[in-house]
């Protein structure tokens, strides 16, 4: 077994908010990252993936068919958006990063299967900031 | 004459919108930047800082009171904020990287000067991500 | 079960030092790495917690409360000091990044399991230089 | 159980390259990746190794030793060489990422157990450039 | 005045080798840089555009357009390339990174002044690896 | 004219300390940076030199001899080593980045010009953590 990664980046706004709770309580649990108006990163996307290397080709996947699939079907829907407002699959969601790291996955893991059937996807790791980094392994 | 150079940090969102365009042209000039919902970054600025050591502590200015100004006096405005709603100082601007740059001169220049009186603001340095970045003399 | 990690810094002296050997045995097994009058570092702390995210904050645990845990507990004692002279909880033992990340260790480790009930410390990475590093377990 | 990882680096040149394949076939599946001509990368190469630190040296394994290893044992025979021509043990393989990482492994991991006895190799991670690597477990 | 910078990268083979030399001659200059068979980097270019900001768009120039123009007219003539063999401009030339950077100035600096009249191409950064650097301000 | 960069680095500790002062006034100035029993960094040394490429072998100056002239006049000097103890050139001074920068300059400037005639130092850069460093241009 060998674990092959590879690193995108987008950059979006978002906050941390309850909309069950008050003003006041969201303020106190999340602090400046519950500021009305939003603030944002830049959002890097590490995907590994495992599987056996092909013998025809060294491969367990095809990196850049690796990379194309994490743009079309993640990146697009994230880059220069908002986590809370324009992001269909994380409607309703609390839009910290490890949520989103889980959605991320539901997303990709079956199509990563579909391009590569020997390989599986094995961590998603999203770094927030460069000091604040969430890894998720399904 | 020798440089002295610290590097800090905040999170922001905003978008480039020109308000005496219509939607169509903000949308054709800045593309997924003007998204209505707001994108964001982790923004780095490096102040520098130009001036002779001091022959009593080897120091061109003292970097903790560098820091502790460019926290208070920028990175508290801006850390967590909405570059276009929320800082008193880009009220009417565009919120592109130069701009908020040139801003941040006209902040920090006399703040150097009244700490460090033989130093003087060199050159701000601002990453709006790790691919792009803005430098200002003044 | 998801994976969140937290980044922090210290900057420190040591000198790797058998104080049962002679100066020959110790020169010839640590090199300039026992150099009498020390030498330094900028360490890079990597505290990893593991838990599910809380369904009303979509937190594993709160990373601010970790970071200020972080540095009250491990930072403040570690920053600006020599490792083999200044620190309670390092008195008497060899001051290599291993024994060092073993030592953070047991600080962090109840710390955490205090401020995030449903979570624990999964790993500790320590980076004496950007070429060396030791990851921790328990 | 601690582990302990040294980061060393190499350039070289290779090519991704089926000879059972026609030309048409090895541009297909490889792309650019199949230049005629070879194209190149930075590599990073990180060397993982686990066990318990000595109670003598607070040492899991001698970085020092153990960078010198890399470089006599593998670095050597891959920096400034071309991977699909000059390296013995490439020789009538894929140059792929994942390849060469396993057969790296080969190498390092009886000369790891010959300098530290109680110390074992326990990852290999290869980064081709600063977007893509990959990890081996053995 | 003031500075933008956008980032591009690229990887390539080459060597450094004067053909009115002796192999033996080329060795002892060149050392393993010379490797018949070639080696290769990660290169990593930051053109830097100078002018004033436009009050309409609060830019010196479009990053979007300026990614767009260094793609266009240099990356894609190097990147997964052989610099001695494939690339038109730097046939005859030694591949040396400050010739190279030399070579993409004047291809750059026209391009640069035709997308934005008001600015002009001001330093290319060229990163051979991350130890290895040249600056050209033309 | 073109600049040609090298990077290399050391670890060293040192304590900011004017020995004209009281221990009060030291504390007060240097904070914990005057830590009787010292602290230390990963200092990262980048020496930039100018000149116009050799038109025999495209270079302004060969790096490899830059690195190991970079290594035994300065590196060797200052890694793993106490900058106000151990190192000849720094006697009597502070230890500051500034005054260890200037000092540098001091020893590479006659050295390059004796290995590059038509080359000479342009500019030192320190850093003596990541978010902190000098620059100095003689």
């Amino acid at each position: 077994m060998i674990y092959i990664s590879r690193k995108e980046h987008f950059n979006a706004a978002h906050k941390l908010y309850n909309p069950q709770w008050s003003e006041e309580k969201n303020k106190e649990v999340f602090g400046p990252c519950s500021n009305a108006n939003w603030h944002g990163h830049n959002f890097e996307l590490i995907v590994t993936v495992k599987g056996e290397p092909d013998p025809d080709t060294g491969f367990v996947c095809d990196l850049k068919k690796l990379s194309v699939l994490i743009r079309e079907k993640v990146i697009e829907k994230l880059d220069h958006k908002n986590l809370n407002m324009d992001v269909d699959f994380m409607k309703g969601k609390m839009a910290s990063t490890e949520i989103l790291t889980m959605e991320i996955w539901k997303i990709l893991a079956p199509e990563i299967k579909a391009i590569s059937p020997n390989a599986a996807l094995h961590c998603l790791k999203l770094y927030e900031t460069p000091r604040n980094y969430v890894e998720y392994y399904g």
